[in-house]
């Protein structure tokens, strides 16, 4: 099978497994693409936990992404007692590098999703945007370097809020190659993506 | 159906869910609408969480609204555990905006009600003004910046304390123009404008 | 009914509800009026929550009264479980405003029997002293302010701290024009003037 070529900011290949998955980060350096990891395990006592040196607002983010897919939760997979009884922690490597801004709240929500069902995500996609406490998908910054980051780790499917589409059209033409973005207004269409084969049906879910 | 266009400001439409209510901001960049997402899930240990960049004002404006709105709920409809049951989690997007103040009193109530209803606010409205411990309506800043906000995001009611009234009285007919102001006392009269269908009736309310 | 004028310092009128005691503030811009609410409601865990940007004074202020009212209730009204078995909260509008200083302790004390009795306070009286922590009333500053303020408010008794006395009589006749000074020493001549109609007798209250 060879020996793959170890990509710093692709660690984990084609072979996520369950609760992992890719974010975009925009940082001073420009864009750069993170991982957003989720493991659990069964306890007398559930709680949960985060590590990666995350800002007060990505602090924030993880409690709101906890919300919203305890409630996504609630609706696809009743009996799924993930987020009532196991001991849950969410982190984001690397440890030392500081991280802040809302923009993983989809990645965050969809790595909570995925441990949950034990299920990885698609293959080759990469998602940004912040999440609202009801699953909409508000805009974030830093398209193109975000755009950049994705390819340079070899990704070639993004999601970005619909509210960035202006943003993405305005790109030149040598960022977009290879790339394709897709938009999302609601956390549904995020879900559609990440978990094509279903998992389970989303409830009232259009064929859009 | 046509393509809607994306108004960043009023994600929601006509169309917020139950929880989601606009309030509006005053900030050192003029006036913005601002939604104020509450949502609950049943859970083996009741809390009371926030996020959204809350400054202390802020922060404190959410107990006073929990208090409020459970005096309120044990009126109105006293089977109702939504408070001493519920894990309930009050956010307002967007998570990497500071925001503070008092003057989302009423909005916040407002919202926790209609979480705990389960029922959406009357559409096309926003409201601003700050609630004190018994449901009195405090005035607020902002009155003709919030004005224009609220038209940017195309609402047209809005309601404000009654103390704000003279304000609006003396904004040119330019910023009035389209908007229909209510003005409020007490959260009563906020009520009744935000669940006009009833929900619950108000004890003791008049036909006013 | 006719329009009432809106006074934005009194808006409770003459109508507060229990829980609800006017007291006076000194401020750099000159005397004002406030007030301390309290509400309750029974919850399966009592608590004691402060709000209004209090300053570490005046949170300790609240501590006082609250001990000190606990006291009081054991003696007046030993089956009262307000203290013990409800979620307390203690308000003090317009939350913005930083407020600091030991001087609303009587109103605090006031504010949390009035509470606890469920009665209002009389009316047309505003009160300000430092209580101690057996419910001595000890002098504040700012007499002339904020009997200037009471009077703005549209308040015509007022109680003061015994020591504050001298202060009161060296007043211009113009200040005084209108108002009724009561003077306290013991918290007990604070109970009598804001509960005239008794709710519990004073043990060993005397006649005078």
């Amino acid at each position: 099978v060879g020996k793959p070529v170890y990509q710093p900011d692709n660690f984990y290949g084609d072979a996520a497994p369950p609760g992992v998955v890719m974010g975009l980060a925009w940082t001073s350096l420009g864009g750069a693409t993170l991982y957003i990891e989720t493991s659990a395990f069964s306890t007398k006592k559930a709680d949960f936990k985060i590590t990666g040196s995350m800002g007060d607002v990505m602090k924030e983010s993880t409690k709101i992404a906890q919300s919203y897919a305890t409630q996504v939760l609630a609706k696809l997979d009743p009996d799924n007692m993930f987020m009532e009884e196991y001991g849950v922690h969410m982190h984001i490597p690397e440890g030392a590098t500081p991280k802040d801004g809302p923009s993983a709240g989809i990645t965050m929500v969809t790595s909570l999703l995925s441990a949950a069902f034990n299920k990885p995500v698609a293959a080759d996609l990469a998602m940004t945007g912040e999440i609202s406490l009801t699953g909409k998908v508000l805009p974030i910054g830093g398209v193109k370097e975000k755009a950049l980051a994705a390819r340079r780790s070899g990704v070639s499917n993004i999601i970005f809020p619909k509210a960035n589409e202006k943003d993405w059209d305005e790109l030149d033409d040598y960022v977009k190659e290879g790339l394709t973005a897709h938009f999302a207004t609601d956390y549904e269409q995020v879900y559609a993506l990440a978990f094509p084969d279903g998992v389970a049906t989303w409830p009232g879910a259009s064929s859009a």
